[in-house]
């Protein structure tokens, strides 16, 4: 059964190790433990459903409550004290896309709001009900989840849009093929999500971000069906597939996508190695993207990074004899951890080998081999499990993430981090900041920085240093040069902040195209464009 | 002096050989050469201007003669026979931004139409004045042609609009770095164009289509500049680069564009191979590319182009003893001839070669090392220049492009090849017409044919000829799966058969778009949007 009110399945449970909880103890202070709410005391005060019947919706209080939240900070708030606000008066399950056009004019009919859902991962806001006086229909996709079709010779897959990331792989894998999109969230979010949200994938160098992968599709609007035929490049005007994505439900419901796969890779490996300071390794990484060196991968950790890790993973002993082997060969204090995929078949994955340790050598990389590399793969979905075992410690973890060129990534994360890390000082509480780089490209690369504090001694006290530290680091990051999100999207959470980044005139574009496909303003109002 | 009624500088001549003479007259029949029209006598047709004088518009003949058509066939037709139609009644030449917004404000004041013009090489009628009771400024872009900045570990270059591919190429390379778009028109095509028209290069495989390589920029539109910042990538909405990538003209002026550009490649090769068989050819072009070989390019001629280039490379005793040596090793009648390119560093180029000529070995590809590919390289840009040298000789000569998927890609070629091939049968007249691949995707290939024919013995009758093959080839692309451009961008031209592709709903959200940002229809109307 999926937690009511946390990540993932109840049966998955990641721990945190013993040293992890000392070693936040010493720099955060003693956990505070919140009382979490029982599901039973949150079903009770279920208002009634303000929609009338309609056999494809359901309105028992429980699938209300299932969808009425996402997994931000401030949804998991909510969710843990059992205040949640604003209720889907009903959830649909449409089971193709005639039920979609169905249900859209149906909610039309009836002056309801509609809000697209896939797997409900969003940590920006995306799927919360608005309050008002328009009844709320969440509109899940979770029963369009198939694969449609297979073209093996153009590499072309056609799903429902409800597919979750094992879905997708587990239908395409049994036929030899793999769409190669691995986000955080895979194990739960849909492809329809990522299309609408712009995902990008831990092995977006080799596979693409979804933009890339997404060939065309099928987007229900008010004003009937937008299909996007797939062609491998055009040249036939602006391009309509770039408008669903990033839409965020905001034009209309995703009823169908097609991607370009790829064939099963021969091998794949993950490798680690480290860098005896932060510059060196930043050059080394900018480096690799832009000599075009074909891996599938480049994850850069920060120095804060590299320790919290090291002192998570659990074990003393192994990880003591490493710090001593690479103090040994120049990194110690100061290192940073770069880890590589190489995918593909064996005889261009040992030239792309060469290739990427011959360079790193170059910036004084100590190569450690697979070791690291596999565990960094066989634990690349438990991150999100890891802020269950944080809260019942004591500890908030939240995290955002942006993207800028090189010349600026130094000094973006920089003030970012530094803005967190003084983010509660009037307070007297510290903020246990660190980052990686988890996307490179020749321009730039991503930012993904993960930020642990005490939530106090009540809920709305831990809301408010939440918003205290969002609010310093958005602005911070519009302000010197990121996008308010490389891979989460906008959603509520981000509204505000994206006119720096669109300015007013680009998102009266977008506010024109939001009133031509949804003139009466039903689809996910709040999202994405500031109101 | 650039040609006032041809491609290029007037001291650039491509001669056609004696053997190609004869090889299309075998097929064709003799040559049908029609009477040219002197510049001075198209000048005396020149009607006043119907714009107030103005300091930055020359409304003299022969300026605006000089922008009054592109390079589109009809466009060459109404050149040669001095019979242009409309002109623009004058054309200002901005230095800035600043005086663009002038510029565009002056023309709503004076109720003007406004068409944006960069190097004046549209294939589809992009630049063409429209008959109307407006007065037509024509904005030429080419005084902006400087690269403003340039940030080395960005790789990002910002430039002027109106740079053309030689003026991109020698103010990077001056500092070591390279663009790398090279379509065949680079000579005289500029970065605004490209970006308005959504071009490709001939080497797209490595640097990506423009959409790959513009990052960002200014729009100068009738509701005041949309800023595009230049980010790696974001999740942050809709990308507002892509409603600039392909809006040719119909939304704003491009003042600005900024590019992410390479660093020059250590060493650069082009090799030929030669497959037994179209079949065979086509798998192997297809499995270099979903094999991600890291090439910069691979062109792959059908056996018509194959046989045609060979007999007009003029060289028969050299062609002679290839071909026996071909014979020997099982590639004689029907033989294609793939290049590719690779391009980057020695050890990675090593790596690349060895790849792709092991994979080619398993489609009977025979390898012939790099002198045709370095005709090809050397020639790259001059096969716009042969349209002269065939008018001369009495034929006609166009081109259309199209992109589809893999499974697609013989079944269209034979379709467009034979309508074209037969289009003149009622007339008695044969169509020379042959075929390449030029960009290789995972999911698909853009097809270039190629189709020589006789002009008949009017101009008049030349035009309907044409209007004919065009017109069945187009709406044979659309039917069938292709797009109706890769590369040449929609125009006039493109624009009735725009629909099928984009669907009605695709076209009415552009057209919402269009209002949105220039509400009179002042900007290149006709163009991209049918009316």
């Amino acid at each position: 059964m999926r937690r009511w009110n946390g990540w993932g399945e109840e049966s998955t449970v990641v721990e945190l190790p013993a040293q992890g909880g000392a070693f936040l103890a010493e720099r955060l202070g003693p956990g505070q433990v919140l009382p979490d709410a029982d599901l039973a005391e949150v079903l009770a005060r279920v208002p009634p459903s303000r929609l009338l019947p309609h056999t494809r919706i359901a309105s028992d209080p429980e699938t209300r409550v299932r969808h009425a939240r996402g997994q931000s900070l401030p949804d998991w708030l909510a969710l843990r004290e059992g205040q949640l606000g604003t209720f889907p008066d009903g959830v649909a399950f449409p089971e193709n896309a005639e039920q979609i056009r169905e249900l859209l004019a149906w909610a039309a009919q009836h002056d309801a709001q509609v809000i697209p859902y896939g797997g409900g991962t969003s940590v920006a806001g995306h799927i919360n009900p608005q309050a008002g006086a328009r009844p709320v229909l969440t509109l899940s996709l979770e029963r369009m989840n198939r694969l449609l079709e297979l073209d093996e010779e153009s590499l072309l897959a056609t799903f429902g849009p409800g597919a979750n990331g094992p879905q997708v792989e587990s239908q395409l894998r049994a036929r030899g093929f793999t769409l190669g999109h691995f986000p955080q969230s895979w194990e739960l979010s849909t492809l329809g999500g990522w299309v609408a949200s712009r995902s990008s994938g831990q092995q977006s160098l080799r596979y693409g971000r979804i933009e890339q992968l997404f060939a065309g599709g099928t987007l229900e609007t008010f004003a009937g069906p937008l299909e996007i035929p797939a062609f491998p490049a055009s040249a036939a005007g602006p391009d309509l597939r770039e408008l669903v994505l990033g839409s965020e439900g905001r034009f209309g419901v995703i009823s169908q996508v097609r991607v370009r796969v790829s064939r099963l890779p021969e091998e794949e490996r993950f490798y680690a190695v480290f860098l005896p300071s932060w510059e060196r390794a930043l050059d080394g990484a900018r480096t690799l993207a832009q000599a075009r060196v074909p891996l599938s991968m480049v994850r850069l950790s920060n120095a804060a990074e590299t320790e919290t890790q090291l002192a998570l993973a659990g074990h003393p002993g192994q990880i003591g004899l490493l710090e001593r082997y690479l103090a040994l060969r120049g990194a110690s204090a100061g290192k940073c951890m770069l880890t590589f995929g190489i995918t593909g078949n064996r005889s261009q994955n040992a030239a792309s080998l060469r290739q990427a340790r011959r360079l790193l050598r170059g910036f004084s990389g100590v190569f450690t081999g697979t070791l690291l590399g596999r565990k960094w793969a066989e634990g690349r979905f438990r991150f999100p499990y890891l802020r269950e075992a944080l809260w019942q410690a004591g500890y908030v973890v939240d995290t955002l993430e942006t993207a800028t060129d090189w010349r600026n990534v130094a000094s973006l994360m920089g003030k970012v981090e530094g803005v967190l890390r003084e983010g509660l000082a009037e307070q007297g509480e510290q903020v246990h900041v660190f980052t990686h780089l988890s996307h490179v490209y020749g321009q730039g690369s991503s930012l993904y920085t993960t930020y642990v504090f005490r939530p106090g001694t009540s809920y709305a006290e831990a809301l408010a240093r939440w918003r205290r530290l969002k609010h310093a680091a958005s602005v911070t990051l519009v302000n010197n040069g990121g996008t308010i999100s490389h891979q989460h999207g906008v959603g509520r959470d981000h509204a505000p902040y994206l006119a720096v980044e669109k300015g007013e005139r680009g998102l009266d574009v977008l506010r024109a195209m939001a009133r031509h496909f949804d003139p009466d303003g039903r689809l996910a109002p709040g999202v994405l464009l500031p109101e």
